[in-house]
Formats: structure tokens, sequence, C-alpha cells
């Protein structure tokens, strides 16, 4: 079925997740672009509708395989779809995984949001958290939408790699170490000596500009980042993927 | 003076460095925002003309201290000058420093970027390189402008802290590696132990999807970030931000 018209039902739908509400209520989330409908389909996501420029056969059969209905479409339609600059010629629907916190967590690194609020940061935050090979991601009340188009893509497919929970952040955080996980934070109070985590650590990463929430901080163990010129602090995402990286480092030593 | 009409023809002057035409013919560029300006004024920066908006006298009188012709302005105008999804109150035209490569590189930590094109990358860097005590960052052909409003934003003001150079950047980069400077890149076939860089070092950053040219990494010591899950790679200004860190931790001890 050829779809020549940015006014049909399935482009719609597909739209309609560009906001927080039409996400929750299809239980849907939207990407695009090949790279990242590639990484979807061999991390096993769930696909729905899926739209291809005309001329793009083999992308339809992998996507039929992978459960979507495919509709092909002209390039304004996909277009007017996208959010990128540059033209994509594929875009999906995809279902949300489940975002409730586990009865255990998985062994190994845990990274907790604090309250990440730049879409963007959330994105890249997830990218590093799977690079580092960290076990999932806990989204603490007032973060952003892992699943808002931005993340997504900042993500680039990580999102699919690695649980993404959303929990009640203290309460977690107090299951955590009572679980036997150290709780650090990056903090400007803090040691600039990372301490020994063990082989069970979650890591909490604050707000953009605020921090960490005293509460939570109160219950961590404090690390500042060792700088070394004029600028008085790191990019948000910067500064966590830096931790990460050397807790990885130490884990895996 | 209050400015109340977005055709004024101040108004118009700063919306044109929106575009690097408007920069380059006016030797300006464009910044907003009261952590940005203050950066800028405490940093030195030449200002030509400045907007405030009605009822922040303070600000104008250090604005004024700083050079700027300064114009009370409508929200409406300020508005319709910023980039930034929060309102801004304040925003002004700065001179743009020379970028013209020195005769002598400083003694450290210099990084070098192989066509970084994403705007939010290239700020990120900056304030990464400042943050690490870089002593300036060198942009070969085909980088993004760092004097956008993206990457200024993104610097955070860290394009006031070091010099930024425009160059050649095989010729500048011979010119560094004949007068000692160890040249690193990361590279996916690089060694995973970083080097031994001595105290004069320049960090080669590539472009965020083919990485750094053949022909410059030819002329680099190779090094591959140890990577821990199942992301292919980091984010380009992550990775570059842990390398810078790494090395200035190993140029510190």
């Amino acid at each position: 079925m050829l779809v020549e018209s940015t006014r049909n039902d399935a482009v719609k739908r597909a739209k309609a997740l560009a906001n927080k509400k039409g996400r929750t209520e299809q239980g849907l989330h939207f990407i695009e672009g090949e790279k990242l409908v590639r990484e979807a389909i061999v991390s096993g996501a769930e696909f729905v509708e899926a739209f291809v420029e005309e001329g793009h056969d083999l992308m339809e059969a992998v996507l039929i395989g992978s459960g979507a209905r495919v509709y092909t479409a002209k390039r304004h339609v996909i277009e007017s779809m996208t959010n990128t600059e540059s033209p994509q010629w594929v875009c999906a629907t995809v279902k949300t995984p489940p975002t409730d916190v586990p009865e255990v967590y998985p062994s190994g690194l845990i990274i907790a949001l604090d309250k990440v609020q730049e879409p963007g940061n959330l994105g890249t935050i997830i990218r590093s958290a799977d690079a580092m090979g960290a076990k999932g991601v806990l989204l603490g009340e007032g973060c952003a939408d892992p699943y808002a188009p931005k993340p997504v893509r900042a993500s680039m497919g990580s999102i699919y790699h690695l649980p993404i929970w959303d929990g009640d952040l203290k309460k977690e955080l107090s299951k955590l170490v009572s679980d036997g996980y150290t709780p650090l934070c990056a903090h400007l109070k803090g040691s600039e000596t990372l301490p020994d985590v063990g082989s069970n650590c979650v890591l909490v990463i604050g707000n953009e500009s605020r921090g960490v929430s005293e509460e939570i901080a109160d219950m961590c163990k404090l690390y500042r980042l060792p700088m070394y010129g004029f600028a008085e602090s790191l990019n948000a995402s910067v500064a966590a993927s830096i931790i990460m990286y050397e807790l990885a480092k130490q884990m895996h030593s």
C-alpha cells in the first residue's frame, strides 16, 4: 500500500508519538533512520508499523519479518514525520518495553538518574551506560522521557540494549544499598579519589543545573571529578560518562 | 533608549549573526543568557552591542563597563533574537577573537579537530578541553563554526577561556610533531593502552561518523577507548572528553 498523504491514519498515529500523551496512550515510541531501525531489529524490538520510502524493498522484507505492518510511502510523507535535518527514508513505531523496577536488580553497575531533564543528555547517558557495560538505567521522578524522539536518537539504539526502569529514586536507592550496592554520586563536595565500589555499584547522576538532590546525596559516597582548567564544570552527560568509564575500568580490573 | 520593535537596526544586526555570512562580515558573534554574558564579561570579551530587558539596570551598568552600547528592550524583542526555549532577558554581540594559528604553540595539551561537524559536539568538546586544562583547540578544514549560536551555548563560556585556531590540519599537525608534541588520535584500530605522551601532546578528534581521516591518522599514535558493553561507540564529544580526561590525569601526575 502506497501512502501518498500526510493525512493517512497510520501517519497520524506515528506523529502522535512526538508527544508524551500519544506515547502513553499507544504504548509505543517512534524511531527514524536506517541505523536506528536496524539496531532495533537486531535487538529484538517489537515493531508495530513502519514507513519505507519507495524503492527500499529489502528493508521492507526485513521489517515485515520483525512483525511490522509496512507502508511504502512517498518521500514527503516520511519527511513530514521525521525530526532530523538530514532526510530519512525509513521510520517506524515500536512497542515501549515495560519500565517497572525489578524485584532483584542485576549485579554490576546500575546508573540512577535524579531529574536529568535535557533530552539529548538523557539519550547520551544511556548510550554511554551501555558502552560501559552498565546493567540498567533507573529513572527517578522528574527525568525526561527516554522514549521521546530526541533521547531515542541520541541513544543510538542503546535503549534496546539495557533495561530502563521508572521508579521512586529514594526508595529504590535504599533497596539497592540494603542489597549491597555501593551508592556513589558526582558531587562538588566529594573526594577526588574514586572509592573502591566493589562488584555492585549504583552511580547517581543529578540534574544539569542543580546536581543530585540533597536527600539523595546524603545516602551516597560523594566523588568529584578532578579538573585541571578554567571551566567550572563539564556537560552533565560528559561528566556522567567519564565516571562510568572510571567505574567500568575499576570493576573490570 | 528603549527598543520596542524587532525591526530596529541593532536588532537586525544581531539577528544577522545567526548565519556564518553575517558573522564573517561583522566579525562578531551572538551570545544570550545571563550565565554566558557574565562569563564573557569576566573573561574580558569585547562587547559591541547588548540588549537588556527592562528592569535589569545593574546588568546594564556592567555591560556598559565592558564597552557595550546597551539597549533596553521589550521582552518580545529579546525573544525574537534568542534561540533557546527558556526565555532570556539579556543578549549581546561580541567581537570574535582572531583565529590565526600561532607561530609557537603553547606547551601542554592541544586538541585538534578533524571535520567535527555537529555544533553541539563542537561546543561540548571546547568546554571539556577547557575543563581538562588544554591550551587551545585547533580546527581543521570542514569543522562547524565554533561561533555559531549552538556551539557558543554548549561551550558555556569556554570559548573565552582558551584560544581557538583555524588552520590546515595536516600542516599544523606536522609542525606540532616536529616541535615535539606526541600526536594521538582515537581510532578503532588503536591500542587500548594509553601511550605515555610526555608533557606536550596533540589529541586529534575525528568526524562523528567517519572518524579521523586516514592521512591524519597515519601521522598519529592510535588509541582505542576500552569499552565494556554492547554499544558500538560513544558520542563523539563524550569519547573526546574521556580521552582528554585520561591525558590530563597522565600529564599532571
